[in-house]
C-alpha cells in the first residue's frame, strides 16, 4: 500500500507538490505551471485512485490516510501523513477535508476516439467558469452521457475547482479539446450524430419535442451570459430550448444542461 | 423617488439596518434577530421593489443608487450614499455589487391560500440548506412553479444568502409553512392535486413515465444526503425517479428539482 511517511516540518520539499495551492490554482496547465491533478477529500480521492491519471502522492491527517488504506492498498506511492496545522501550512489554507491526492495528466485522448465510441456527448462553448464546468461534469457522469467535448473558450476541467465541484467526476467523464472551432463539429456528422443546439432563440423547438433520446446526439451548451456563438447554433441540425418564464434569468448552465441530458435518456 | 442621504461616518445610526450583516445573517429570524429582507445588487433589489415586502431603505454608492432611480421613482424612503469603504466598515465586508436595499417581512401567506390559486407547487422537506434553497427558487421561478410549500426542516429562504443566490427569486415565488409535517399535505389532496415524491427508491416510477405535465401536480423533494422521510414518501401518491448512473452522487437537489419541474410544464 501507500508507504506512510510522517512530515512534521512545513517546508519539507517532499511535499511541495501540495505547496501553496490557491496560488498554483491559478494557472495549473500553464508553461511553468505544474499542471498536477488535485483531488480533494476522501471522496474525490477515491475516484482520482479509480481514474487513469497517475497518482504521485498522498498528503493528509493520519485518520483519512487511514480510511484510504484500502483504496491504496496496490499503490507504490507515498502518503504524507501531518496534523492539520503542518498542512494548512503548506497548502496555505485550512482543509476542511484532511486528504489531498496529487496525480500527472494522462495523455489527451482525441476527439475521433471519444466520439467513436460514443451515443449521447455534450459539446461545451465558452464555459470559463470553473464551477460551472465542474457541475457540468458532476451532471453529465449522473445522467449518463458518455463524454465531453470542450469547444472554443472553456476552462480547464482538471483545475482544482472544477475537481471539488465536479465531485472528481471529472476525472472519470473522458473529455477532448475540439481546437477547430467550430469547423471540428463536423467529426460528430461524419459519425452519426445529431447536433442540437440549446438556445432560447424564438424559433428553437421545445426539448420535449426534439427526441433527443433517439440515436446518437451531441448537445451543444453554452455559457449563461452570451449563450452560444451563432456559428455553434448554425453547425447544428437542431436548435432546441427549454420553456422558460420570460422575465427570469436564465438556468444556470450546468441546471440547463442537466435537464437537458435527462432528455436524452433513452426510454 | 427614494431621498438621497449622504453617509460619511460608519457609525451613523441611521444605517443600522444594514450594519454587520455577515453577524446577522447568522439568524435573521430568530427572536432577538431583526429579520428583515435584505437584497443587494441592482437586479435583486429591482425584485424586492417589485415584491410585497415594504422597502425601509437602500444603501449604495453613488452610481448604483443612480441606476435606481426609475424603479426607485414611487418610493417614500430614504436611499442612504457612502462610498465603498464606508459602506464596507457598516457591512462588515467587501460589498461587489455596491448597493442594497432592505425590507419588512410581509405577512404570510396561508398554505391553504396557496394551494387554492396554484397548479403546480414544489414541497420541500429538510432543505436546511440556504444555497440550495435559493436555487430552488431560482429553478421554481424560471420553470413556471406558482409556490413553494416549506415542510418540516426547511430554513428560512428569506435568510441573506438565499436571497442571493435565488437571484431575488425568494421575492417573487409566493411560499408558506406547512406546520403539520407530514400530515398537512392533506390540504393538497383535499385540492385535487396529485402528490409525486421524488426519491431514487428501485419501486419509483421513472419520471418521464409520471405524466406530472396534466392537472394539478405537487413534487415532494427531499435534501440531498438522507433524501425524502419514509412518512414524506408514504403520503405521496406516486414516488418517482430521475433514472441516474449507479456509483455516481445524486444530483444536487436545486438540480434534480428543475429537471422535475420541467417534466411538469403542460405540453
Amino acid at each position: 500500500m501507500a508507504h506512510i511517511v510522517e512530515i512534521s516540518d512545513a517546508d519539507d520539499p517532499r511535499v511541495d507538490d501540495f505547496r501553496d495551492l490557491s496560488r498554483a490554482d491559478r494557472r495549473p496547465d500553464r508553461p511553468g505551471g505544474r499542471g498536477l491533478v488535485i483531488a480533494e477529500g476522501v471522496v474525490v480521492v477515491e475516484r482520482l485512485l479509480a481514474s487513469p491519471y497517475p497518482v504521485r502522492a498522498l498528503f493528509g491527517v493520519r485518520r483519512r490516510i487511514e480510511e484510504l488504506a484500502e483504496a491504496t492498498a496496490a499503490l507504490d506511492v507515498p502518503a504524507y501523513v501531518a496534523d492539520a496545522g503542518v498542512m494548512a501550512s503548506v497548502v496555505g489554507f485550512h482543509l476542511n477535508r484532511g486528504v489531498l491526492a496529487v496525480a500527472d495528466r494522462a495523455p489527451v485522448i482525441e476527439p475521433a476516439e471519444l466520439i467513436g465510441r460514443s451515443r449521447r456527448l455534450a459539446v461545451l462553448e465558452g464555459i470559463g467558469d470553473h464551477e460551472n464546468l465542474g457541475a457540468l461534469f458532476r451532471n453529465a457522469a449522473a445522467l449518463g452521457i458518455d463524454g465531453v467535448l470542450l469547444g472554443a473558450g472553456c476552462s480547464d476541467p482538471l483545475y482544482r475547482r472544477s475537481v471539488r465541484v465536479s465531485m472528481g467526476h471529472v476525472l472519470r467523464v473522458p473529455f477532448a479539446h475540439l481546437t477547430s472551432w467550430p469547423e471540428d463539429l463536423k467529426l460528430l456528422r461524419d459519425n452519426g450524430f445529431r447536433i442540437a443546439a440549446l438556445t432560447p432563440r424564438a424559433d428553437s423547438k421545445s426539448l420535449r419535442d426534439a427526441e433527443l433520446d433517439r440515436g446518437s446526439v451531441a448537445v451543444l451548451l453554452g455559457s449563461e451570459g452570451p449563450g452560444l456563438t451563432d456559428e455553434a447554433i448554425e453547425a447544428a441540425e437542431v436548435a432546441v430550448r427549454i420553456p422558460m418564464v420570460s422575465g427570469v434569468d436564465s438556468l444556470n448552465v450546468a441546471t440547463a444542461g442537466a435537464i437537458t441530458f435527462h432528455a436524452m435518456i433513452g426510454a
